[in-house]
């Protein structure tokens, strides 16, 4: 095996042309069976397999410096670049992350998980290497999909203005026109990230994330030059000022070999507009494009998914099921997305969405605030966001919703320490960033019951711009229909009617409160006071002022990260009484591929620890 | 006078063209006689007068949508819709604000301050449209500042991909190749903007903001259509599939009417380019674009500005100082700017500054993620943002600085309840945006000695991404140098030590912590602990350890939003102890066009009162 023997780069410039082909061979089959047991970003991987040897085997890495964008597309650059056997043997699959990773190699620059950044980041290296006068080649592969978010724009506006060299790889696998991925795999893959294991798991699904947007801008642009080879007669590229190429036959070693010599150490902006095949190589992947863009494990002859979906309601199936019925009986309800619509509505449900439903591409600050203008001029909005990913809009809910106090529904998924848990995708960042925004309502559901009631409030009412934490984990239900008025804003539920000790359980780790409930009475004697907060983004004020006659301590727990969150609002609010206040949740820190029920307890987030401090407080 | 006559665009359409052109040119003496009384967006407003009446005489507003991007040039709009008063009677020049505002007027669709929005929120208003099957037009007017964001190619993006009627009026007065402004039209808006007045004011300039970008990107792209006339060789509108018109005379009142009727009710997207003349009308306008994009207030005869520049040092004057002789000793250090560069370095300093000088334009990602590539490639990016504008980088923090852990030095200033006031501007929601991300120190100086000492540590260490609150208020000084060792993260400073009562003042408000302890030593006999926390984004732990034993209450002071800030944090460590806690900062909301004094008072901030709840805690 030649792969085996390529301890970096200079191993790959030795070899022949035909080793090389051998190459590139053996790593798709490492892809292969790689993927095929542990999961993964597939497609993108083998599209990208003659490119990523033709790059290493043309410039010269770490010298010449690659950034590639969202990075799931670099497992075949983590192949050559020492790291082999992690695609090798199976014993070592968990060894490398699934994003370019600065700890890993000195030939990954930036750990990167989300869109559109490769250009802003390869202007800066080079700006700095031209401050110092460097040479070397920056050279950045950015996906169509990436290319659909406003940063990318930005970072091509810049590297064009500094003039000097940069190379822009758009790896145009046209599936940025192509249908829907189908919902199986998808659901698989998101089994995957909510498991907490170390497998390499992503959502933020580039290139078919515009599944929506068959024509129109970016995408127009792109097809009319694939279409005429290069030579469209407005080339968007060329208009702001780049030296631009296309190959047509983006999977031919040789002519990508022959394309990048063409262009190295160039002293101006390139562009090289290259079209890949998404799962180049492999049958079924090259069939169906859409199914294969991320998932697994599934049987490698046939690619056949092993995991299956979920059976039985979940938070986020009933999500579904609400938002479409909604959508059949109010033609102004529209759901927005930006790039991972597979997460909202499968392809079935959104073609009977129709007109109803639109995504933007994978430009979240356009969703937030179409949402915006879409609230204002009198439909109704319902946007479905990532945590991570809701943290790309902050000035447009800042700006644009909050300031304007428009009612847009946002549904915000993934949002805990157990979802995603990649350090580039953590989603548990979501209270301090949402919640001190001025006229925005975050509601916190703890049950089935409660989360349609929110919904349905959030998406009829006209007052507030509304988020809605979908839980993360097993459904829960009452059995009773909650007819809780939510206009009535920051009123806290009590569940429980107790003395001495006072419970919050916010959200998710309601749960939580109960069992720490349960202990105290079961084991202790104390009837506590529990809390069911459902408002993230305000007080209950009268409740709290009435805690100080028969309470000595007061406990929150919340489902993310501790500082800024919602705990320490309480804890700010009842500082000046004589109730003692203990806050519980996750230090701040990109905690990385972590087991979550490990973190939580590194953080003093179990039963046990609890009673226990509060029992000390009591004492 | 005609123009008093108009009490909506009704009246306007019923006019002769002679009486149009009268409305012209009153409308245009009436700007000159308010900015230059008053101040404001001078330059921007006498472009848009020709463009604004024909806008309003052949399109049917309030039917038809008019979306002003930033909406500092809505001057003229406001006069034809009902608003004439406020800009010919002296008395009621504080009747507006400077921007659109749905609270004054049916026409104002949108509060906006922030630019690169409109596109975003026209393709949310027309979907709407499109949804409820009505018919009118969508009109976004976007000045080329503004197209710099990427934002704006999002909506782009989505406008051609939905591919019904709306009509995107590019304002080009190819300020956007302009030599810079200024300096003394911009100081004087600086001063203005911190008296919190009602003055109206911004200074998020958005045609002058790409200095530093005389080519490149959307720049080459706009020149090269301007120069021939709307027919270069790729036309970048057209390419995202554009019906596109150009426009060489952007203040002929005909020739507007005339492109305006034949665009109005397409059942497309039309984007309309047009070249207009910034400060048409005005001689010293026309001559001196640069100095009269804001401003005021100056005599109109003459166009010299009142205003002069402060004299002696401040905060302002000695980080420029630093940043120019850090230039000079270091080829690496690069100051960075997204399109406010005048308030980090003057036309003078830049050109010295050279290549070590970036100006983004208007794209505050590209800024945040450029200087993450800065770093790390080894150059010293020093990053100038105005604590508004940071708001549009949360991701670009978290995902590309901080997760990446990049020795970035960003320089936040107008933090402050003091700085500008408008709701659309507000600058003190920095410390829940910035402090909770993980990695980041955030440093609040008291004092000129504090300021060059972290200044000068944050751009010459090597090992975390920091950010210095710009102290806003007088220059303190000290008069001894600081030779603290910041890299021993989260050690306070206690400046004196006493009991019963710790006082933690933080960055603006240490001053404020200084007269409270005076108070309680002067006129209660008691010495309390006063603490300069300089670190906003940890606690020190030991410190606050040591406190139980003397003390009963701990007090803290933060010029800021209270909620998710920095004294909830000490609420939070100190909850499970028998201290009592008082967080003091201002209640999260959009407060607008406020008085600094009055607000805070609102909130409790006031000496009398701070410390008469400390008595009463003690008691």
């Amino acid at each position: 095996m030649v792969l085996e023997t390529i301890a970096s780069p200079q191993d790959l410039k030795k070899l022949s042309r035909e080793d090389l082909q051998r190459v590139v061979d053996e790593a798709r089959q490492a892809l292969l069976e790689k993927t095929s047991q542990h999961g993964g970003h597939n497609g993108p991987n083998f599209g990208m397999v003659e490119m990523t040897v033709a790059m290493h085997y043309v410039f010269n890495s770490p010298v010449d410096k690659f950034i590639f964008d969202v990075s799931h597309q670099s497992y075949v650059h983590k192949m050559l670049t020492g790291r082999a056997q992690a695609f090798l043997d199976p014993d070592h699959y968990d060894d490398v992350s699934g994003y370019t990773n600065p700890k890993e190699s000195e030939h990954d620059l930036f750990t990167i998980g989300h869109t559109s950044t490769s250009l802003s980041l390869a202007s800066g290296v080079a700006k700095a290497r031209d401050l110092k006068d460097e040479v070397y080649n920056v050279v950045a592969v950015i996906g169509d999909g990436s290319l659909s978010g406003g940063m990318a724009y930005e970072g091509l506006n810049q590297i064009t203005t500094e003039g000097t060299n940069t190379i822009v790889i758009v790896n145009d696998n046209d599936q940025s026109i192509a249908a829907n991925p189908s919902g199986m795999a998808y659901e698989g893959l998101n089994q995957i990230t909510t498991e907490g294991t170390n497998t390499i798991v992503i959502v933020n699904d580039n290139d078919q994330s515009i599944a929506a947007n068959p024509t129109g801008g970016i995408y127009t642009a792109l097809r009319d030059l694939r279409e005429n080879n290069g030579k469209a007669a407005n080339n968007f590229f060329e208009a702001f000022g780049f030296d631009y190429h296309y190959l047509e036959a983006g999977n031919d070693l040789t002519q990508l070999i022959a394309l990048f010599e063409e262009v190295k150490d160039a002293n101006h902006p390139v562009l090289l507009h290259i079209h890949t095949q998404k799962g180049h190589g492999v049958s079924f992947m090259e069939e169906n494009r859409e199914a294969f863009h991320a998932g697994g494990p599934y049987i490698p002859e046939t690619g056949e998914y092993l995991r299956h979906t979920t059976s039985g309601e979940t938070y986020n199936s009933i999500t579904t099921e609400f938002v479409l019925d909604k959508i059949e009986k109010d033609p102004t309800v529209v759901a927005v997305n930006a790039g991972t619509p597979m997460f909202m509505l499968n392809q079935e449900q959104r073609q009977k969405a129709g007109k109803q439903f639109v995504d933007v591409g994978i430009a979240e600050e356009e969703a937030a605030t179409m949402a915006a203008g879409l609230a204002k001029n009198g439909a109704k909005p319902i946007w479905y966001v990532a945590a991570p990913f809701m943290q790309r809009t902050y000035d447009q809910w800042s700006h644009d919703i909050a300031l304007n106090n428009l009612p847009v529904t946002t549904l915000v998924y993934s949002a805990s320490v157990s979802a995603m848990n990649d350090e580039s995708h953590l989603g548990f960042f979501d209270i301090p960033f949402l919640a001190h925004i001025p006229n925005v309502v975050y509601l916190a559901p703890t049950s089935k019951e409660e989360h349609l009631a929110m919904l349905d409030w959030a998406v009829e009412q006209n007052e507030h711009p509304v988020a809605i934490r979908i839980p993360v984990g097993p459904l829960r239900e009452t059995g009773v229909a909650d007819t809780t008025d939510y206009s009535i804003l920051n009123k806290n539920q009590v569940t429980q009617k107790g003395s001495k000790v006072a419970i919050f359980g916010l959200g998710n780790f309601y749960g939580l409160a109960e069992e720490v409930a349960k202990e105290l009475a079961d084991k202790h004697g104390i009837t506590a006071t529990l809390v069911n907060p459902k408002f993230i983004t305000g007080l209950d004020e009268e409740l709290l002022d009435s805690l100080e006659s028969e309470h000595q301590v007061a406990v929150t727990l919340e489902d993310g990260v501790l500082e800024g969150g919602y705990g320490q609002m309480i804890a700010s609010y009842l500082g000046n009484t004589d109730i003692k206040i203990q806050n519980y949740g996750v230090e701040k820190a990109f905690h990385d591929r972590y087991n979550p029920k490990e973190l939580l307890a590194e953080n003093g987030v179990t039963v046990d620890n609890i009673v226990k401090n509060i029992l000390a407080s009591l004492a």
